[in-house]
């Protein structure tokens, strides 16, 4: 089948006090920080660790980021951040998120990341690494036979 | 003359150690902050800081927000962030965002993110003050006939 | 019986790559947004959360702050954070904390805070709200039982 | 001469939105920040910067802090820091902080911070860098002079 799985990954998280501003609400650059911990989450799911991708050499910078606001989240609000991404082994990630106030449900924000495997020690784009190519195919393998 | 001038404005910054991360580079979403200092110092060029917005019962939350990273700045890099708007006095501020080194010129990240005016005790969307458009249509002037 | 109690209390959290700085570990000022979350999620276990005392019209500013570094945190660290505050109702809040590795015990960072209940409407100090002695009470009836 | 000649300098910063939390003022953690921009422009002017001393193979990293907090600077208030700290060339450094508003000269906060040069690879306490020692003597026979 030649369909490419989506990966999905849902987790939760507080609003501490630092994250929010004058307004009262989140400071619009917290939600990108949100978004990282939403997939590294993803890729620890995916038997993948970020950290462990680090000590292999190699780096995953962010390439582009762009989010929506919608309402703003509140100190101390409990918010689910669903994130997802095409389950292929390319060299770029492009990462879906939304992030919604875990109590009502309500979509406060939404946006996307493209992420590129680069060398850690020369910053140059690169192949992801097999271990990487190896625990997305074993995903899919597990999502279709499930 | 039915053309709309642009604002334009340029400020610099310098990169704190607390605005790096462990890849040695600035962590991406404090760019967002970046955009935030240029804005309140071009509003501030214009005749009109924000604070003063905020004291006369108006809040400029972020719409949206998108931002594409060209290369890292790292620790005490000096950036030029050059940033510009539209001088219509609408109630959405759609600015762009141009980070560059401020050495070399080499552009490290570019952006932008649409604003718009709400009543800070409704936090409903609203006109903007009449003292904001008079600021717009005084800067128009000042430039048309420079 | 005279003595007070200390109120004990333990949470874990993760280091986000937004904590990290150009050094590898979490940058300085970050232990005291850990702080934050373990004396947030102490005032909660005690029946009184900090936002339910905002919505009383209270603040809880923080007077003074003091920190040792033992060892720097890294990112993706389970971290620890111990806090412990005495439980007699005072309008200063003494509070201790140590963060510790979560997988090794290894003690990394030890500090103090005081905070004042201050009138979130004048700004000046006040007396705390019954409310919260009462909260106090209650912890320390079922303590001293148990 | 035994005495000890102090080396002080004095900065200004202006407080960003980000830096605000909802009551309204900085976020406690940020002026340890403050205290790193404070500290950074200071080795400047005694001609080190502390970028040269990474490229050099060395860290600072801070080995306690401490900060008293007298009144919470607001969204764009341009604050003064004076920091100051003895010119004899210590393995560690003693820095004292006081953070004003500029406008009024009002004391909002001050504090210390100690730091301790450490050997970037091996991250044990070492020497301070001949460089470093003579950048203090110079900047002691300049002030002596004077």
């Amino acid at each position: 089948m030649a369909e490419i799985e989506m990966i999905e990954y849902e987790c939760e998280l507080r609003v501490r006090y630092a994250d929010t501003d004058a307004m009262g609400i989140v400071y619009y650059s917290k939600y990108l920080e949100y978004f990282e911990v939403a997939r590294t989450e993803m890729l620890r799911a995916c038997g993948l660790p970020y950290a462990e991708l680090e000590s292999m050499g190699f780096y995953l910078p962010v390439m582009d980021a762009s989010i929506k606001y919608y309402r703003g989240a509140r100190y101390d609000d409990m918010l689910r951040v669903r994130v997802s991404m095409p389950s292929n082994p390319s060299p770029r990630l492009s990462i879906s998120y939304r992030v919604m106030d875990a109590a009502t449900n309500e979509l406060l924000a939404e946006g996307t990341t493209t992420l590129a495997f680069v060398d850690a020690k020369t910053g140059k784009p690169t192949r992801p690494p097999e271990r990487y190519r190896n625990a997305l195919r074993e995903w899919n393998n597990k999502t279709s036979t499930a």
